[in-house]
């Protein structure tokens, strides 16, 4: 099959890769349907996450069961599902709390040996704790589809950011971060019932986006002037929720700084830079605390999926570039550019 | 009236000062019984903490009111009352969050121009925010009396410890640090419902005060050391909610080490050192959470002090040497020298 892999920096290739097949019982075969890029791609892209020569990428992906092992109880060829960025085996004591992301069994799609997302199929380990299934003939629907993917990661992740961030209803929350996790961020504050959102962000494309998803107020700075922005919308106060999507030392200050007194951040940007960005004297004085981490998103999916099929939520709007498989080096070469926000692909 | 100065690093001195007087309608002015010495305060006397030459100390005590002001509501003349560490309107968005360490009109005693518990007698703004009244009878019980004390700081920061790091019934909860806060964090964590309680200490004349609060396990020993075991103690997990109370970087670390993925750190310690000790790339990947910071103890109270008036929590064994004013500058040597865990006051 096809699938694409990353041998340096900015060197990504769409190759002939082994056909994956049934390694254990609890093995599904998925044919990759939509796929996309993440901002955390750009990482390895760019060289700062390390990666192997050869090592498959992509960890967002829907598609339809090829073959399912013989262990396989909740899954049968034919049906439609959705994976999460992590896969997990749905029996372990952080399983059960909900916190896929440290599954004793999991592992992230694109790590040395496995499968990524980006090709034309996937060997999904521990199927039946990992994929969500979706309803069939959402296949058909094109729009619905694209919307479904974010359940991947990026709805996922928003949705965490939210509840580390304490949002709840009534809540007045800022979100630092224009990309699709940021957007995402606003999509689920919204969704919990946060009653002011002020957006971060400086490029007009995504910040109408970020008004469309219920952003409230948008502040076209950063540093110490969207600080200053940002306390000036909230008498001075501060967000009680801040979601930090970015994961560089600055996003963090900053987040930091636009909290209100006894407020939270939740962060879901992968940490990057040497230091953490945190004035921990500043947040021990004001009480601001600091949640979150990479999502679990696989629990979170049941509790999203409804509102993406009924379209109350609808986060297709943060793919805004399409290629084919083919395609995913110009697509991650525009992701970098950031002429596009996220890229959508069709294998 | 007497009472303590410090004058330059290591150099307590108790002396004559003007008495407090009712200066603002609000004010009380209160004639101590109790006070004590906070490790906190360590930080001054070393000369981490600046301070002025003469500036006044001690954010601990409780008293009698002398004289109320004409806008004074809740107390007057001969009222037993305990005051929180820092001074509150009571009325302003963050009191009636609960923050009253944020409050808008707040204080501390000790800071420049306002009288510090360490004294005979401490004028105190804003007396119907602040004080709290304790049951006249209790003055006359000595024992009681002195757990009464620990209401000002101790007990409730190590209670707020006990919240930050998600304490509920059934927790395995671990303290990183022996002082008194971390002893009152092992008697908040009990009081929440902790089934385990692992202490974290190398002096055994604390980590026995430590046993008599509620831990069930103790382990006396720092850094990698105390991480291992503290694993070993949880299955290789760590514990879901860590209390930490000590506020240098190695504790923070270790504060993280030990706790579960999906878990969180409740900070009480003030945080000293140039950096954070925090490996935000770790607590992402494990969804380890930092929550914490300075106690708002005023909020506490109401609902501490019936568990200390029964018995049924007793935070008095912290104090393990009682000096008269004049001996606060020992109190203060043997704290430093830790021959002393907290040092009571009887001006």
């Amino acid at each position: 099959m096809r699938a694409t892999t990353i041998h340096a920096p900015f060197d990504m290739r769409v190759e002939d890769v082994p056909d994956p097949r049934i390694e254990r019982p609890t093995d599904v075969v998925l044919r990759v349907l939509r796929a996309c890029i993440c901002g955390s791609d750009l990482w390895a892209y760019r060289g700062v996450a390390a990666r192997q020569p050869g090592q498959r990428i992509g960890h967002e992906f829907l598609g339809v069961v090829e073959e399912a092992g013989p262990e396989v109880r909740g899954f049968a060829a034919g049906d439609l599902v959705v994976a999460p960025f992590v896969w997990s085996d749905g029996t372990c004591a952080y399983c059960a709390d909900g916190l896929t992301t440290s599954c004793v069994d999991g592992g992230f799609w694109g790590s040395v040996g496995s499968d990524g997302g980006q090709g034309e199929a996937v060997r999904v380990p521990y199927a039946d704790g990992t994929l969500v299934k979706l309803p069939a003939e959402a296949a058909s629907d094109d729009h619905l589809l694209t919307g479904l993917l974010a359940l991947s990661d990026v709805l996922g992740t928003g949705h965490h950011a939210a509840l580390g961030a304490g949002v709840t209803k009534g809540s007045t929350v800022a979100v630092v971060g224009d990309g699709a996790v940021g957007l995402c961020g606003v999509l689920a504050a919204r969704r919990l019932g946060a009653e002011r959102i002020i957006a971060l962000g400086r490029h007009t494309a995504r910040t109408d986006i970020a008004r469309r998803f219920g952003a409230t107020d948008v502040v076209a700075a950063r540093g110490e002037e969207a600080v200053a922005a940002v306390r000036e919308l909230t008498g001075g106060q501060g967000a009680h929720a801040v979601i930090e999507a970015v994961g560089t030392e600055q996003s963090m200050r900053t987040a930091v700084a636009i909290t209100r007194d006894g407020g939270a951040v939740g962060y879901v940007g992968v940490p990057h830079g040497s230091g953490t960005g945190l004035d921990l004297s500043d947040m021990f004085d004001r009480n601001v605390a600091l949640r979150g981490g990479v999502a679990p998103v696989r629990t979170y999916i049941p509790e999203l999926l409804p509102d993406v099929l009924d379209g109350s939520v609808d986060p297709s709007p943060v793919f805004d570039l399409t290629v084919g498989l083919e395609g995913v080096p110009d697509g991650y070469r525009a992701m970098d550019e950031r002429t596009a926000l996220k890229v959508l692909v069709t294998p």
